[in-house]
């Protein structure tokens, strides 16, 4: 199931436009869509700052393609680059000084920019491109989609022995099954994308700043703001940064300045909070309080109901960010059917839409739940599953 | 000479950001650059406009992928969608009523789009590409750069004889020569995308409104918006929308939320322009005004020293829109030298940066030109075309 279902998401929901606040009349007969990660969690957090994040730009404002004509990448705003890095290492999860900080719509631009900028234009055969199993379910058809004589979709990392030139992308925290991950293959011609969307304090603990040839990363998962399709890349090597701006010349003319602005401005504010406060004023510790709780709502069901369902397990780890021993929260739930049921189908049927196992490399008995979800939207969901067996009278 | 060369865009031109005017310090010594068509002419006519135009987001605004779930396109705003359609009745150069409308990340995404839609994923070999020489000289780089195996750049579509399948696409008025174009294979098996990114009135006569399969605009070409990447197509097929839809969603999950509703914003202003107003109020007749004063110019310069240079002539036509008679003022002038010199090089030497003729499956006589420039540039540009032979003594 992919975005092509979106005529299914808001279902039950109603959006009052006039105040910006949702609404909802979710029925026993509404179908729960939570095969998007949609992070619309955390839209409470930004309306309570209200002003402070308000942006105003004027008819006359931007318009030209050009943000930074010095820059390699020329359609960068240079407010946003600079709190990038502000962002960075406020969090300490990247090293982002010294390197080429490259904007893209969305990490999924930037994932397609970089697999162009590691393959060989002249090669005589496609790269093959990998990741490790279960991997984020829109790869394969990003890779495959054009046909591209560039590169080629090989798909588990685990099992791929091929000689030669190959691209492993590495997704950790892991989408769909929040694990930590580390490349595999290891072999010499071997490049590496490092995809950290998840890799933010309010999902995993942070133990350390990647330092990557190539990371990626995305306002949608950081902030929760999907819909301005921001991302940014970290990048070493000049050549690839010059040929990742490249591909977005000739996909898009560069990237929306009026979406730069906006995260720009949000990753502002943010960092201020860091800066000067806590608690409320922390948007990571909130992230990570939610999340939470939304865990441990979520692992009292499945508990209740071990006989049918699973979850994987996450160790606890000393976050720096924190400055305290936490546990993984993450973005997704990576459900497992204990009686190798079609967990997807079984969910459906209670109307509750979920992406299945096979669409990440993986089985019918895993679903992936998205955790981001409004509150109503979570909480009616809590509540079929845990009807699904009637209760904990079968334990 | 593309986008990479954006380091020498600016050159000598000062932005004072606390104003949002422009200031400028052009010395004898600085580079112009007439290369990319970057609209900035019109920012005087969007800040005049002052608070009209003046769009608020607020923290917590658009933060979901999904615009309308129920549309085919559901990442469109509808207010941009309802902004296009009636812009299309004002001006008359479109059916925009009872079709599929799309948004893009400017129209080259679209382009890209509609070539993935009108290719056919099991063919035995890649669909043709074709246009008109000169054609846009990025076409051939966007059809190539991937390597595709679904479509292939076939160059010049007045000496294309292949069998089989094949899209033309026919650019309108034509960029880079101004001329107005139709389809020029005309046979079975043919699908045509029409790029009318210039079908605006400060360009060109509009002489009805065009009714294709496929059409694409740009908002960075009819408001000078280039900056906040939004196209758009109108599409008449319903599975030619989907496919289109199906791109964008796997090229960059949807289309920035912020520049859609900045696009919407000003639009509306356009189109209450357009209904209540005439002359400051009306955009495009401002345009126009603009455009005809600046080719007036050229003309004079080219003509007092028409033994080195030659430009097209255009036709008088009616125009629907402004009720009378008109002349194209194209938004690039194809400067020819009547001497065969590299006319690239020439203004290259006197420090005038343009696009060779090569570029556009054209001879190196030809230079496309910038029209769309600030005030200070085209002026500067005058100057130093005029003193290139050292006024009009050789005539």
């Amino acid at each position: 199931m992919g975005f092509e279902d979106a005529s299914q998401v808001c279902t039950g929901i109603l959006s009052s436009s006039d105040t910006g606040k949702k609404t909802t009349a979710l029925s026993l007969n509404s179908i729960i869509n939570l095969d998007h990660g949609d992070p619309t969690m955390f839209e409470p957090y930004w309306r309570n700052l209200g002003e402070k994040c308000k942006l105003v730009i004027s008819g006359s404002d931007v318009m030209s393609y050009f943000s930074d004509p010095g820059n390699i990448c020329w359609f960068l705003e240079p407010k946003l680059a600079n709190a990038i890095r502000v962002l960075h290492r406020l969090v300490g999860n990247a090293v982002a000084e010294d390197r080429h900080i490259l904007v893209g719509t969305g990490s999924t631009q930037l994932f397609q920019a970089a697999l162009f900028a590691l393959s060989t234009p002249d090669a005589p055969e496609p790269i093959s491109v990998v990741s490790t199993a279960p991997y984020y379910s829109s790869f394969k058809e990003e890779v495959e989609f054009l046909r591209s004589g560039l590169y080629k979709w090989q798909g588990d990392a685990k099992t791929f022995h091929k000689e030669g030139p190959y691209i492993e992308v590495v997704t950790s925290p892991s989408n769909p099954d929040g694990t930590i991950r580390r490349a595999v293959v290891n072999r010499e011609g071997g490049k590496l994308i490092h995809d950290l969307a998840y890799y933010w304090p309010q999902y995993t603990p942070i133990t350390g700043a990647a330092d990557h040839d190539v990371i990626l990363f995305t306002f949608s998962k950081c902030t929760g703001h999907a819909g301005s399709r921001i991302g940014w890349a970290i990048v070493k090597d000049e050549q690839v940064a010059r040929r990742m701006t490249k591909f977005m010349e000739l996909s898009s003319i560069g990237v929306s300045k009026e979406s730069q602005l906006r995260a720009a401005k949000i990753l502002e504010v943010l960092n201020a909070g860091l800066q000067n406060g806590s608690g409320s004023e922390n948007f990571f510790e909130y992230g990570r309080h939610i999340m939470a709780k939304r865990w441990f709502e979520l692992r009292y069901i499945v508990k209740s109901n071990s006989k049918i369902f699973g979850l994987p397990e996450y160790p606890v780890e000393f976050c720096n960010f924190s400055k305290g021993t936490t546990i993984a929260h993450p973005a997704f739930a990576w459900l497992e059917s204990k009686q190798d049921e079609d967990i997807e189908k079984l969910l459906r049927a209670h109307k509750m839409l979920c992406r299945t196992g096979t669409r990440f490399g993986s089985e019918q008995k895993y679903v992936r739940i998205s955790m981001l979800s409004r509150d109503e939207v979570f909480d009616e969901f809590l509540e079929r599953l845990a009807a699904i067996k009637g209760g904990t009278e079968n334990q």
